[in-house]
């Protein structure tokens, strides 16, 4: 064993441990606590391997399952920035790079390029794995969000175009999913669960 | 869309949610809150993904990825055992299975098999993946505890030869990572973390 290669990675994964403290603004289902980023990625990780029949292309599932792992692993550093945070939103690019850079290079060479061309890939939306990745990363916080009457779309006064925005590449991952998503984006506007609005 | 399929698969896809709310008895690095089930299962995952040249055989990654993420989803009925809960053992696996059924049941009858198998493959440790399985399993919460000085060892007052036990097959899936863990264990019971007692 290469006493510093396997150092590197458990340096790695000790400090990707602080990813379980990075709150998002979804809440559990039942009303619960806000959801962590680790949680959060594993309950992707499970529904891709679960729903991947749904992908529009065939997916590399290991390679999928690590980006979803992985993909939130810069917030660390960066925090987390709010589907409908405009102004986060502007800076968010740099910090994250940023945040790459460091927690990447804590590992080996060669795996830590690997996790960043893995991180790289899931933003550049690119590949069937990055667009199912992403109909994931969009399905999840929807499902808890409705399951609890919509509160966290209440609480931040969100309209439905910012969901659609937010959404519009979701079907490139999954046409089945991107169906069943819109269906319950109609029923919390119906609810006013979510702002409808006219274009101005 | 099979619609009812796709409604079995996301009846189970929402019932995990509350596999985040199962608090294990060990804390976070830094000396932070206690873990939970799913986020356990998260740092498992990753670390399978990026420690699998330490397995002492060949492993199907997303496999193992998936036997990882699911295998604590029955303490969502069952509870979480403590592993030195001597207690609590002996009623865990009649719980466990109980728990299996219901929640494997809610799947499409495909995939609650396929899940219960690998459930099942990883209670019965006698593939190369249950085996590197269980050595994540053991060695993420040993990591954590260790890097906050034996607080979960000292606040049960574990003895060094419950560890060994607990750990009598970690070797079988990687003898280098348990070479790595003896030290570690080691270096514990000299600190007085991990209790040294003769042998009756």
């Amino acid at each position: 064993m290469d006493q510093e290669r396997f150092e590197k990675q458990l340096r790695f994964i000790l400090e990707v441990d602080r990813e379980k403290n990075i709150l998002r603004q979804t809440h559990l289902s039942g009303g619960g606590r806000q959801e962590n980023d680790a949680e959060h990625a594993w309950h992707m990780a499970v529904m891709a391997y679960l729903l991947r029949e749904y992908a529009n292309e065939p997916i590399d599932l290991a390679k999928t399952m690590m980006m979803i792992l992985i993909h939130d692993v810069v917030e660390i550093d960066a925090g987390d920035t709010y589907a409908y945070d405009e102004a986060g939103a502007a800076t968010q690019r740099e910090r994250e790079e940023a945040a790459a850079e460091r927690l990447f290079g804590l590992l080996p060479e060669d795996q830590g390029r690997e996790l960043r061309e893995l991180f790289e890939e899931f933003e550049a939306y690119e590949t069937a794995e990055a667009r199912f990745a992403h109909t994931m990363d969009n399905f999840q916080p929807l499902m808890l969000n409705d399951s609890n009457g919509g509160g966290d779309w209440r609480a931040h006064g969100v309209r439905r175009s910012q969901v659609e925005k937010r959404n519009e590449k979701t079907g490139t991952g999954s046409e089945k999913i991107w169906d069943y998503m819109q269906k319950i984006i109609e029923k919390n506007v119906q609810k006013g669960n979510l702002l409808e609005e006219k274009e101005d």
